[in-house]
């Protein structure tokens, strides 16, 4: 059963309880109106060792921070501020108390960046691998929130940094290069969560997310919730240095935002985030009012076989 | 490193971070004030399969609704209403699609019977035990929150249920007497819901918490969260049918609630209780000055040497 299916069904199963007031599943986060025109964001995340990680190939400390990034991206990606955490940690009994604080620093050092809290959490003992999940809780004004669902035909499609570096770093990784400079970019991802913050105070951002399965899949995704299509000119995708299209494309875990925004006011945003940011937004496509998912290569259409980021499975 | 040590390390690891509005660690829920006199309540348990639970002992809808109770529990052991949880599930690849859809059908039952939505999630893939963790967000009148902080000497200790069957019941599990009513109780708990949000509601109770690891355990955190003694008088400890004082006292898992009362409304609060829910809140003891915790048989002290309660490991 994949995950997305899997989901599907949770979905259904549950749509007939009561929501108490939080919007449903299908963004980065579940939002919860609290008055006064705030919302609060919810999204958790768990990393399983030997599926999301291997031991051997990251440090407790990357550990640490990446299990907590991956979580302010998807606060990020909905325009809001992450404020708190909750942390599990189930450790199996081969895990040094070293590892542990090691695991907790690097968790901290991520948490003071960010400003965020540790307000609950649960450690138990695992009887065979380092499970970590997370709960972040963020906060956002209720109009700067952006959703998948809210791309509109004509909205240039941009993505807001170089990709493929991480699934380079993975690919160095499972051939047993634990010190490549790509490794290391896999192993720490960089939540862009003044850059999501940002993008959500500007209108003309329509919708919005984190790539964290890679553009190939997550874009789909976005597609599916907003109704839409889409043309991606793969000429302008931002290839990081060391990582090919197949990467940039199909690649997990860069943690860059995916955004639409009118295409009458981009080259304005674009100007704007770049002296905000000092890094360019790039502009990869358009959403189209239908016919699916187009792959061009200097405005010719292409059929690549690109599918979706796996972890270590 | 055991649990509460480790928890102990994060808390003053953590403790220079901002707290962003939310009351720290140490309550069974993390608090944070929305305004119009009104707080959610946030917690989370990560069950991990060989230790807090054994696949051959119990169907996965039982599980499905054990994830959900114990943190039902924790709401409810605040004064809180539970709203909303995030559910991470790991699953090996020897879990089948129909165990998944019962573990989910046990889950959405109890979600149904208690109103809570289901918010959000994440699910992977595991290679080895099944992993299980749940975030519960509640909601509560801010006047209406119990804390393990606010015993007072002189307050009277009750427990809101007969204590020890979910002990008994590990026992037969751990014999291999899978199908006795007390291994059933052990598999199927009820959070009390609907009591501890009218136990909320009655300013003479003063703390609360939920009986998870054991009274033995629980009132220790109760006595040093608000700096105060106990005598509990084993005579009125109300054992479960079928488990002894000893499974009474340091079996966990029971979920009912602990609390404390001023003494002097403490008759009219067990009265009403009874009128309200058809049972009685039992009187074990009361809150002292300091002098610890101490244990008496009929009035005379005793020194048994009784320590909380541990999983399966």
């Amino acid at each position: 059963m994949t995950e997305f299916g899997f989901i599907e069904q949770i979905a259904a199963r549950f749509a007939a309880l009561p929501a108490n007031g939080f919007e449903g599943i299908g963004d980065d986060c579940a939002v919860l109106p609290i008055g006064n025109r705030e919302a609060l964001l919810f999204t958790t995340d768990l990393l399983t060792e030997g599926v999301h990680f291997l031991r051997a190939a990251t440090s407790a400390r990357e550990l640490g921070r990446k299990s907590l990034a991956v979580n302010l991206s998807d606060v990020a990606a909905m325009g809001g501020r992450p404020v708190a955490t909750l942390l599990s940690l189930s450790l199996p009994v081969d895990t040094t108390d070293d590892w542990a604080v090691e695991f907790m620093e690097g968790y901290r050092e991520l948490s003071e960046r960010f400003g965020v809290a540790l307000v609950g959490g649960d450690t138990t003992r695992s009887d065979s691998s380092i499970v970590i999940n997370v709960t972040a809780i963020g906060r956002a004004e209720t109009s700067h929130i952006k959703r998948r669902s809210d791309a509109r035909a004509g909205d240039t499609i941009f993505v807001s940094g170089e990709l493929g570096a991480s699934g380079a770093g993975l690919a160095d990784l499972l051939a047993g290069r634990y010190d490549t400079p790509l490794a290391a970019i896999h192993r720490n991802p960089q939540p862009q969560v003044a850059e999501g913050l940002w993008l959500g105070t500007r209108p003309e951002v329509h919708a919005m997310m984190d790539l964290s399965d890679g553009l190939a899949s997550d874009i789909r995704h976005l597609l599916e919730r907003s109704h839409c299509g889409a043309e991606l000119d793969t000429e302008r995708i931002p290839c990081a240095a060391g990582a090919d299209l197949r990467q940039a494309v199909c690649g997990g875990e860069d943690y860059k935002l995916l955004l639409t925004a009118d295409a009458a006011h981009s080259e304005q945003l674009a100007a704007d985030y770049r002296a905000r940011f000092g890094a360019p937004l790039y502009a990869v496509g358009r959403i189209t009012d239908g016919g699916g998912l187009v792959w061009r290569e200097n405005g010719r259409p292409i059929a690549p076989s690109w599918h979706g980021f796996r972890h270590f499975d």
